[in-house]
């Protein structure tokens, strides 16, 4: 075995944890290391997010004993091509390399690197120095010229011939034209081509899933249809949601979506506030799936017929918007899942069915069904996968999925990878509200978006952590968070006494925070009634229709649609990446930027917290990371209301007051 | 399929990185996730380092969908055991799980995590939280019974007979007594050996790396056994060694550790301060290894015979000191193998050998081996090893190893674990002074010590950050720091100026900072005149023999003793690990603390940065972390000199005079 020659790439210790590694294991073992790749999730084990058409930036430790000089190269492909695109990384130094690629395509994706050591690099790199540092080189002149030969060798064609000419060329020369010669960018560019690559290595393939840009940029409205209607008499249709779409739009938002529209179970339904009775007129809440009209396949007949869902679906596109439905796994008891499939459902010793049950609570309008019975497998997984699939064929590229956290992991990895191998522009939302490992993994196993625990941060530290915590890995990697201000379960308690500020300070939160956000209607018109002492709404629209007046006084409307038309105007905000916190001497003030990677949209937000009083505070322009002096003067823009204005200096003054506006929104960029 | 068969335990994604796990796959896959397990380097692709006699504390996010109760246990053994030892995880909380586990033999050993969701104890936690909410609980009950049933159905003999005496006893009791029976300790434990496990899954198996506790713990002194002398003209031999034990011991030490102690090459010898040309009576660097006498194997004559060897390291024992022998693996042009193995090393195109070069530096001396030429493979590697052995078999467990980072890798890893196949005992320790990521993996590859930058980090802020960085993953799983305070090689600048206050500041960095520490003879002494400019010692001992008198006044011998009298009382000081930084206002001020997990030995240090001037400052006693209020009341013991007294109260004021003692050492405990 020659130095020269490539080795097999083989793991040097993963396969041998109980350490004993072998002779011939060690002979065979890779003599460069490639540590510490990222982006990567548990080592590879799951795939990192991107999304299509933005750089996936990538870093790897590569090294070896001595000093020889190494190549590194970055290979990247879409998983079901075979196809490697090859990009050379550069080292900053301290052993770490860098290169970045952008996927075009969706779906799986995959990179690795490859690393070796190239003998003429390393001979050229010492032929230098000595050179420069006055030694004699005249055996190092041969030795190149024998280097030169071993790359002729290797090489075919032309290639050979021009390597051969220009070994040739050496004897007539001086000693410094030889070393010029060798030195040259000639000899380099071809010795290069020769691909004289000692010691090649190569890691493991690290997994990426590509999605479309609204994974992690999109804006989220959402509404029940039966809702859309002048009486709480009449139940709203798919058709009266069409005249809603022009003023949902303007809003700026980019995805409507619906709770489930299918078919609503009768018996336990839900009554208003959810009473254990309903009366003959309550419409039930949607997330009581399935009657005799149907299940988790059909419409709801109130709300209209499959054609018009269909019409609807038309018309949102032509207003840009996405409708997204809901993937909710349970089932009323009328559902006809139960008469067909009795053994997808746990059965108790008395004949009865198991209902849903969070003990002590009960809840007897629904019915889980168990994953692991033993005639559910597989048919159950595949009848799940069917509907979701089913839905897709009619237009719908979005779900939100209701309680992910409560089924099998195993079956999300596998229903998502399932329909994205077939439709990879699908997005699943996650709407799990557990402890922070399930929220990460459903994120690992295929969710492209997730609801989150920013509706339970109020006060500066809170935010500030839970911001900088999505910022780094593994979230950062793996969770792309929603942020909802509200939904139909959840009316928190900051709005609840914070008035019209409140819910200006929540939707400035939301919008700057994160590139998803999302808003149950009724937001915008500052509706916050809750049942007494709890995070819920009064008369919830789960159980019963409400018809809405969209042009009452103290309306946020505009406020909302300025929100989103800055974020679709400032790439810093289409994403929850890029957040940094700088110096605001108050309490009561998050004070934050938003910017790219290359600096080039830098957005300062300073939101109060306080919805009741004027806060004031001094504050630092982060001039340093726009490469300023601390007295440097900058540019900036207050995206609010497009007013401009010269900053000198670092240290400036704000003052906010509540009842004009709550938060500040500028961007700052170099005065020229 | 039933819910309640376990599963094998199929990795769920690492197999699979291009996401596209079938139906099959995912069926199988484990409901439950183990994840995060720690201690764990890449993943488990190394061993972390431990203590025999010492706890590893394990911990892992268990978690899976639902509410159901997880059991979680951990098993480990010896790697060449197929004995596993089980231990009961317990959790406080948000799916962390703990437990911990004290290897008692040396050398590799492994641990893994198992998980299952407990039917019983699910059942029974529903069974509690229903029968306390009043709820009707008559089919919980039956549904009781009938898992007592099927505990029955798997359990054998006597165990199987008292659940069913068990299970026989509730027809016949009130609603209220068969709760109590359900829930009772007779219940659960039995159901608990009926070992009831649905949905098994276990973790890959992590590996550990078990040394003696000198490996973290341990005092280095290194001397030139041929400058133990009265005079420059006479070589010191092994035996003079001997006179010298005692005074090592007394002031502290566990290892003794010389230089290479082999024969010394001639040609191309170095004279006095590295000369190119030697005098007839220069000794030559001990680096240079190899002459007609012998090579790696062998004794340079001048030092004595192999069995004047044998009874300076059993006379070492004797005193309670171990000798530490030098592997460097370069050798002279006159070693043996350059004659009997040509193929080992590089001969360039004149026919020469190519020696070692660092360009434009030149090492005339030496030669380097060539690991991957032709002729090297695998002969050379063997050849190495069994240098190694050989001076294990003339009872040598520890040995320095001389520039590791310019040598393979998978050599290092497989020459490692084989010699401690057969010596466990074996401690190897890396001297390798370049990039951070080869330290670390020196240490992941078997290096059990290793020699760091603390040479280097002078101020406040350095040695804090460097402190800190050495406690955290992954170098506190993989790397132990051995604190030398001076070398043949390295007289830090610092201690050119510093004066004897200085080697005082240096001795307390080092032997509080680390359990290990080393000092180089001289240091007592505080030589430290420099090669003007550099940081190397004039005349230096490497290049000829240098007597000293180490009773000379303005030693701090009774310093260091005291020293290393402390760390032997304090189990806090017997490793790096365990630091924690706490104010104090004066940036010339080190303090620090060093604790146990238990906190039951609690040690702070103060140490002056500044050799010349006294320095004040206020700071904070960390009563915190001993539980205590901010104005309770301490008992603070000096352990230099043994004074006691009460602090009263967080916030403390000290006064530092070098030139009296530039630190300050102190036991705290809560007052009685």
């Amino acid at each position: 075995m020659s130095r020269n020659e490539p080795f097999e790439s083989v793991p040097m210790a993963n396969d041998h944890p109980d350490q004993a590694i072998s002779l011939s294991q060690a002979l065979m073992a890779p003599r460069i290391v490639i540590e510490d790749t990222q982006p990567a999730l548990d080592g590879g084990g799951f795939a990192v997010k991107a999304i299509s058409g933005l750089p996936v930036a990538v870093s790897s430790k590569v090294y070896s004993d001595g000093h020889d000089r190494l190549a590194v190269m970055l290979n990247w492909r879409q998983a079901d091509s075979r196809r490697w695109h090859c990009v050379p990384m550069h080292s900053p130094g301290n052993d770490l390399w860098l290169a970045e690629f952008t996927p075009t395509g969706l779906g799986p994706h995959l990179f690795s690197i490859e690393a070796w050591i190239d003998p003429f690099a390393t001979y050229c790199q010492d032929l230098e120095k000595k050179f420069h540092a006055g030694v004699e080189v005249k055996l190092e002149l041969e030795e190149g010229r024998l280097l030169l030969g071993k790359g002729a060798e290797r090489s075919e064609g032309e290639l050979r011939e021009q390597i051969k000419a220009l070994q040739a060329q050496l004897p007539a020369l001086s000693q410094a034209d030889q070393v010029a010669l060798l030195l040259g960018a000639q000899a380099s560019r071809l010795m290069t081509e020769a691909e004289h690559r000692s010691y090649l290595t190569c890691s493991p393939e690290f997994p990426v899933d590509v999605d479309r840009p609204a994974a992690q940029f999109a804006s989220w409205y959402e509404l029940f249809p039966r809702s859309i209607t002048d009486s709480p008499e009449r139940h709203g249709t798919f058709n009266d949601v069409h005249e809603r779409l022009p003023m949902i739009r303007d809003m700026g938002f980019d995805v409507l979506y619906f709770p489930p529209i299918h078919p609503i179970g009768k018996q336990h339904r839900k009554g208003r506030n959810n009473a254990l009775q309903a009366e003959p007129n309550d419409p039930g809440s949607p997330y009581a799936i399935g009657s005799p009209e149907g299940g988790h396949d059909a419409i709801h007949p109130q709300l209209g017929t499959r054609e018009d869902f269909r019409r609807l679906v038309a018309a949102a596109a032509e207003h840009g918007l996405e409708i997204a439905l809901d993937f909710a796994i349970q089932c009323s008891q009328d559902h006809p899942w139960l008469k067909q499939h009795p053994g997808w459902f746990s059965w108790r010793p008395d004949g009865t069915i198991r209902y849903a049950e969070n003990p002590p609570k009960k809840y007897q309008d629904i019915v889980n069904v168990d994953f692991y019975a033993a005639d559910a497998v597989p048919s159950l997984w595949l009848a799940l996968r069917d509907v979701v699939v089913g839905w897709v064929e009619e237009g719908v590229r979005t779900f939100r999925v209701d309680n992910p956290h409560t089924k099998p992991l195993p079956f999300w990895q596998w229903l998502i990878a399932n329909v994205r191998s077939q439709y990879p522009d699908v997005i699943f939302l996650a709407e799990a509200f557990t402890k922070p490992a399930m929220m990460a993994r459903l994120g690992k196993v295929g969710y492209a978006q997730s609801y989150t625990y920013f509706t339970w941060r109020n006060t500066k530290q809170e935010l500030r952590e839970y911001f900088e915590q999505l910022n780094q890995p593994p979230w950062s990697l793996c969770y792309r968070p929603n942020f909802f201000v509200n939904t139909p379960d959840i009316n928190p308690f900051f709005l609840h006494t914070s008035g019209r500020a409140g819910f200006l300070i929540r939707a400035a939160l939301a919008t700057m925070g994160s590139g998803l956000w999302g808003m149950y209607s009724g937001f915008e018109l500052c509706e916050g009634t809750p049942l007494p002492g709890k995070e819920e709404y009064l008369d919830s629209e789960k159980y019963e229709i409400r018809p809405r007046d969209f042009t009452q006084p103290g309306n946020i409307i505009a406020e909302i649609a300025q929100l989103n038309r800055i974020r679709r105007q400032n790439r810093a905000l289409q994403t929850h990446l890029g957040v940094a916190f700088f110096n605001c001497w108050n309490d009561n003030i998050l004070y934050f930027a938003k910017r790219t990677p290359e600096r080039d949209n830098y957005i300062l937000i300073a939101v109060s917290l306080d919805p009741h009083n004027a806060q004031e505070a001094s504050f630092e322009l982060p001039l340093w990371e726009l490469g300023l002096d601390d007295d440097a003067d900058t540019l900036g823009e207050d995206l609010m209301n497009g007013h401009r204005w010269t900053w000198h200096g670092k240290t400036q003054w704000m003052r906010i007051e509540p009842w004009h506006q709550p938060f500040g929104i500028w961007r700052i960029e170099k005065a020229r």
